[in-house]
C-alpha cells in the first residue's frame, strides 16, 4: 500500500456485472494516536492522521480534563520520536489535579452509577452554559447539511470516512473535520476551534452520522447549542440533548429532517 | 418515553414537503454495561440492552482475557443488584493471572510501539489458527448478505442499529444480533456461539457496517476465516486480515462486493 496522509491505495478485486476483476481502490488510513496528559498515558485513540493536536484538545475538551484553551498549558505532538503521540499539559487550576487515572472506554464518568439517567446526571453536571437565544430554522439546517456534503473529499474515494463540520450563526463553516472515526471527527472541528480562540462563535454542529450519547455529551462540553446528523440518534443521546438544552436534529438529508429535542433553538417550532 | 427492551418510542417533529409535523417515531436504546472481571471493573460498553452474557463473554474473547469456554469459570447478570453488569469469573489456567488492569479505549495491547505495524503484530502474536481449506465464492456471499438484511428487525423502525450474523459452511445462519454498535453486535454473535460450544462451525462473519482495525482483530480472535461489511474498510483492518489470514470483503451490496485480502477463502479467485 502506498501511503498518503489520509487515504493508501491498495489492490483489490471488485464484482462489476457477476465478474470479479483486478482493480485499485482507496482506502483510509487509520492510525493509533495516543493522548499523554500531565505525562501521564491518558488514552489511545484510533484515528486518521491529520490535525492530531486540534483531536487532542478537542478531545481533552469532551473528557472534562479541561473546560477552556487557558487550561492548556502546553499541547505538542512528538513528531520527532512517535508520530502518533500527542502530550498536553495542562495550566490554571487543572494544573495541580496531577496526572487523570487512564480512561475507560466510553465512560466518561467514575463517579456515577451504571444507569443511563445516573449517567445523564453526572454528565449534565459538568456542563457550560449553553448560548440562549440561538435560533434556526429546519430550511436553513437542510441548507447546512448541503455544505457539510460539499465540504467531503475522502467520503467519495473510500467510503470509510465520516464527517464532522462547525457553523456560526450566520450559517459560514467555521471549521471541518474528516476521520475514520465519527467521534475524532467531531472533536478535531471542536479543538481546532478552541485552541483559536473561536469555539465561542459555533452555534450548530452537524455530523455525517449516528448521534449517539457521546457526541452529544462533545457538542453540549463545547456549548454548542444545536447538534444535527445525517443519521438516527439514540435513546440516551436525546435523554443529554433535553437534559443539556441542546436541540437535536436526525435524518438530516435533501429534503428531510426530525427534530428530536428542540430546546428552543428550532424558529419553526416557537 | 416508553420503553421496551431494544427501543423506545418518542414524540418528535419530521419534516414532510417542507412542513414539520409532530409524529411518534422509534429510538434505539443505548445503555451502559459494565464488564467487571474476576471482580475488578474492566469495562464499561454502550450497549443495546440484550444478551449481555452473550456481548461479556464474546468480548472477553476478544480482548484476549479469555481464549476458550473453558477459561470461563462463571459468567453472570447481576440482574437483582445492577442490571447494567456482567460479572466474569476466569477459570483454567487464566484464573491465576488476577484481575487484568482496566481496560484503555481503543487499544487492546498495552505491551506495543505505537505505530500500526507494531499494533497489528503485537495482536496477530495472540490469535488463535484459522481454519485451512475453508473456501466461498462471492456468488455465496452476495446470498447470505441478503439472509443478513431479512433477519434485521430494528433498523427499518430505528435506524439506528447495526447488525452481525454468524454462518456455518453450508451457509446457515448460526447467530444474529443487532445493537446500537457494531462492536457490540459482532461480539454477542461470537460470545452466543462460545457460551454454546458451538464458535467452531462459524466460518463467516457478516457485518452491517464498516470494518476497522477492531472488528477484523474479533473476528479473527473467533478463529473465523471471513469477515464481510456492507462499508468500506480501514488500512488497519487490511494489514491485520492479511497477517491474520483472514479473508476481507467490502462493500457488501446487493450485485457487488470488494474484497480487499482473500487469504485462499475465496473460490473465485483460486
Amino acid at each position: 500500500m502506498a501511503a498518503t496522509k489520509a487515504m493508501v491505495t491498495t489492490d483489490l478485486w471488485r464484482m462489476r456485472d457477476g465478474h470479479l476483476q483486478p482493480r485499485q481502490g482507496s482506502v483510509v488510513v487509520e492510525e493509533p494516536l495516543e493522548i499523554i496528559v500531565d505525562g501521564a498515558p491518558y488514552s489511545v485513540l484510533m484515528r486518521t492522521p491529520g490535525d492530531d493536536i486540534g483531536l487532542a484538545a478537542g478531545f481533552c475538551l469532551a473528557e472534562g480534563l479541561i473546560d477552556s484553551a487557558a487550561d492548556i498549558g502546553s499541547i505538542q505532538s512528538c513528531e520527532a520520536e512517535d508520530p502518533n503521540q500527542v502530550a498536553v499539559i495542562r495550566a490554571g487550576a487543572r494544573a495541580s489535579e496531577g496526572p487523570p487515572p487512564r480512561s475507560v472506554p466510553n465512560t466518561i464518568t467514575s463517579s456515577c452509577g451504571l444507569c443511563g439517567r445516573e449517567l445523564i446526571e453526572d454528565i449534565a453536571r459538568r456542563l457550560p452554559e449553553i448560548p440562549a437565544g440561538f435560533q434556526i430554522s429546519a430550511r436553513e439546517l437542510l441548507a447546512l447539511a448541503h455544505r457539510l456534503e460539499e465540504a467531503q473529499q475522502y467520503f467519495r474515494p473510500t467510503g470509510g470516512t465520516h464527517a464532522a463540520g462547525l457553523f456560526d450563526a450566520s450559517g459560514k463553516l467555521l471549521s471541518f473535520a474528516e476521520d475514520v472515526g465519527r467521534h475524532n471527527a467531531l472533536d478535531k472541528t471542536i479543538g481546532r476551534l478552541l485552541l483559536q480562540d473561536r469555539l465561542g462563535a459555533a452555534r450548530v454542529a452537524l455530523l455525517s452520522g449516528r448521534c449517539s450519547l457521546e457526541m452529544v455529551q462533545k457538542a453540549a462540553r463545547a456549548a454548542i447549542p444545536v447538534l444535527a446528523g445525517v443519521s438516527a440518534p439514540t435513546s440516551l443521546a436525546i435523554s443529554l440533548a433535553e437534559s443539556a438544552g441542546l436541540a437535536l436534529i436526525g435524518f438530516l438529508r435533501h429534503k428531510t429532517l426530525t427534530i428530536y429535542h428542540h430546546a428552543g433553538h428550532i424558529r419553526d417550532l416557537d
